[in-house]
């Protein structure tokens, strides 16, 4: 791909000059429309180091209005990214909608970096390769437009370069090993950097070569690219996607209308059990922390299913510094600017720390399919996304915990009109709450629609049975103690 | 302090655990009365090394509802943050208004530690506990609660039980050097503690002292202390606190009616000067950098005045890897329950990088003063509290460029009307822009009190006149140019 790529004769000077000139205005008018459109748009620049990816950057930029676009430089991966899944770092820098994010440099760099230095095996080198597509796809499925850059120059031009550079005594501080390194190894990273492009050339997220031998020609094919692409991607504003089939492993799981509700616990035998269970989730939480494995427990259920104590009584068994309870809500306005899954890789908990989420990821297929905040296409496709995003979480070496908290319409019923009359419960229902209790065939429809398809093998469902309360308590704490000694 | 505090003897067994019993009840009734008042609650706890502050912590939020309160370690210092002004980490850590956020650790062990190891000189650790004591008091003053607490326990006890871990394999890992340290220099330690626990002993933001030695009697102290402050907080619910007296270093400022706006640039002696100055700009930017001296731009004017172009003619200087425009519109939610500087906190540049904000902090003086979404007392303490907040970034290293963009009446009306009739530029005019126009003179004589009461020595006003927008932009180039040579 690289090694056939024919360099496209730039024009001559004149030209140039006229094209770059229209090109430029051209961008100026087409960010007006991006954000009056509210298209996302994430730029990514990577290439050969010293084929001026910075300075091309900075006069294509030039003529943009500065509210409407970011740069960031990719370069040094920080201790608290360390501690994140691999994707975390670029996940949570995408642009919000009408907006430009320019990434100088990006997961390619850093992936085909690893490999060829060794430090990550072909295995995982390859597993990065699969979580990348999917990123860059689950990306332009969700309307986010995506260009992919690559600077090439060869190898004696980089040379050349790297030493005049090194030559200079006020730019010798910008040549780095890696960069001598590199020209050293042009051909191995050359082969390296082929396979990389031609196996993440995706019809949605394709790449661009960028031929940067002069840099005001290297200029005039960004800036042209970039005008065709957006023009396209305007154009098919409303756009549907394909659904992915379901390729993940999935076992099957009961229906809600199947699940026997009348387990219970005595209050004796209750408090019994959960002092017994608190004692060996903490003690196990302790091993978590040394040994570094991050836990994500997700929370879905009912209006009033007893989510918010069965919550307290396994945080009670947890060392305070090392979780966190995310209370989801519907998502602020900047949240809602971007992909729905943003909100939540920006809250996943740090290597042996715990998350858990008082609601979830789940609301794209339960709550904003049923109150019509997303299109159709959208929650459909989210299933196959959601199973994605486990599945990452689960390969940087998460244990998943999934509770649907259930109860039956009589009980919730009883407690709705429980907390009605209760003063210092009041707070805890809203119109809201009797509004959605109207929608429960509805909801039950969906909740079955999901579990059946996300209960994978490596993020299961675990149905909490909690028309007594304190039966779901000891049986959140049983399954979250074996799943944690499972791993450990 | 610490010396003659007197140990206050706790109850016996019986009686202890009635209280404890009562004080979880209660404290959990309390936080819902908090998030319905929408309160935000602030707790430090500190102390020595081994006394037991993160057991006790686990207890005291074992009966709390998880969806209300977050903690946070404060343990190692990021290399981010490290980059970030020294009360960075903390401010950004506040709770947003109805929550709790416990921090184990704080800016107290921060600045003991680095004076105590010597990294913090005599005068460096002076200027800190200023910052500090400013620190607490913008919180309180601005309806937060803080409760600060300090776990006692004696050398010999500390001893006695850092040698109980280190005795034992499974509890071996959790004493550090620290540790030791802190038990082999309990003298000197102590004595400091107690300079700095005097010192920032605070009518508004007092220490409580727990006597740590037995744990469950630690954690009724704790747990009565909160509840008690949390009841004077929830009585004193809307509060006007004292204006400080300005006691920063203010220069004289012209009038807005004073300034005259005649003056003017010619097209080509525009195009060769921004040319000339741009280029300057350039060298400068990458001197910044490798210095690591951040630098802080903040741009405030009438509508139309032009902010936007003058904007992009700084940032086309610039290395768009070093730089980042921040647009400010009104608040999201989960700013606005915060402290309105901490989306500003949020926003500082790393050492070496550039900000430049469109439009600031000074809407507290502004908009937020002329459309009531604050107090009167609010925006009368602004004042100072911005002077602090800048003084906070200057002496962290920062150069602060303050610009205030002036066009008179007439040219306001002249640029809303072409706006209005030109297609491409219909975006950028509003109902609102009219609106705000009505009230022009209420907001000179806010922009003028604004500008006399902030034109400190170290964050000084620049007033940019812009009825000719490129005399202004030479202007703010040379400015920024200006102000960067001197600090370099």
């Amino acid at each position: 791909m690289l090694k056939d790529w024919k360099k496209i004769q730039g024009p001559e000077e004149q030209e140039l000059e006229k094209r770059l000139h229209n090109a430029r205005e051209l961008l100026a008018k087409k960010q007006i429309e991006i954000k009056e459109r509210k298209l996302p748009v994430l730029v990514v620049l990577e290439g050969w180091n010293a084929a001026g990816k910075g300075s091309v950057l900075g006069k294509v930029i030039r003529n943009m209005d500065p509210r409407f676009f970011k740069v960031a430089v990719m370069d040094k991966i920080t201790e608290e990214e360390l501690r994140k899944p691999f994707l975390y770092r670029y996940f949570i820098k995408i642009p919000e909608a009408g907006k430009f994010m320019f990434l100088d440099g990006s997961w390619m760099d850093e992936v085909t970096k690893g490999y060829l230095k060794g430090e990550l095996k072909e295995q995982e080198y390859k597993k990065r390769l699969q979580s990348i597509k999917r990123f860059e796809r689950q990306l332009t499925d969700n309307g986010y437009l995506l260009m992919k850059f690559f600077f090439q120059i060869d190898e004696k031009e980089q040379k050349k370069r790297l030493e005049l550079l090194l030559n200079d005594k006020n730019t010798k501080w910008r040549v780095g090993e890696d960069d001598l390194w590199q020209n050293r190894n042009y051909k191995g990273c050359m082969e390296l950097y082929e396979e990389y492009l031609d196996d993440t050339n995706q019809g949605t997220a394709p790449w661009y070569f960028i031929d940067a031998k002069n840099k005001k020609w290297a200029e005039l094919q960004m800036l042209e690219t970039l005008i065709k692409n957006i023009d396209i991607a305007l154009t098919n504003s409303s756009h549907a996607v394909h659904i992915l089939q379901n390729l993940f492993p999935i076992n099957p799981i009961a229906d809600l209308a199947d699940i026997s509700l009348d387990k219970m616990l005595s209050a004796e035998e209750y408090s019994k059990q959960l002092q017994k269970y608190q004692k060996k989730l903490r003690e196990l939480h302790n091993e978590l922390y040394r040994k570094k494995v991050p836990v994500i427990i997700a929370y879905e259920g009912w209006d009033a299913a007893g989510k918010g104590g069965n919550i307290k009584r396994i945080a009670g068994a947890l060392d305070p510094r090392g979780y966190e309870v995310h209370p989801i809500a519907s998502p602020e306005p900047h949240e809602k600017a971007r992909h729905y899954l943003w909100r939540f890789w920006n809250r996943l908990p740090k290597t042996g720390h715990v998350a858990i989420y008082d609601r979830t990821w789940y609301g794209r297929v339960m709550v904003e399919r049923l109150e019509g905040f997303c299109s159709e296409n959208d929650w459909q496709r989210a299933y196959n996304e959601i199973n994605e995003f486990e599945k990452e979480l689960y390969d940087w070496g998460a244990v998943i915990i999934k509770f649907w908290v259930q109860i039956d319409n009589e009980t919730q019923l009883a407690r709705f009109t429980d907390r009605q009359n209760t003063p210092e419960k009041q707070w805890k229902i809203t119109e809201e709450d009797w509004r959605n209790r109207e929608k429960w065939d509805l909801y039950e429809d969906a909740v079955n629609e999901m579990l059946q398809k996300t209960n994978t093998s490596f993020a299961p469902w675990h149905v909490l049975e909690s028309n007594d309360k304190k039966y779901a308590r000891i049986k959140a704490l049983k399954i979250v103690i074996h799943e944690i000694e499972k791993r450990l």
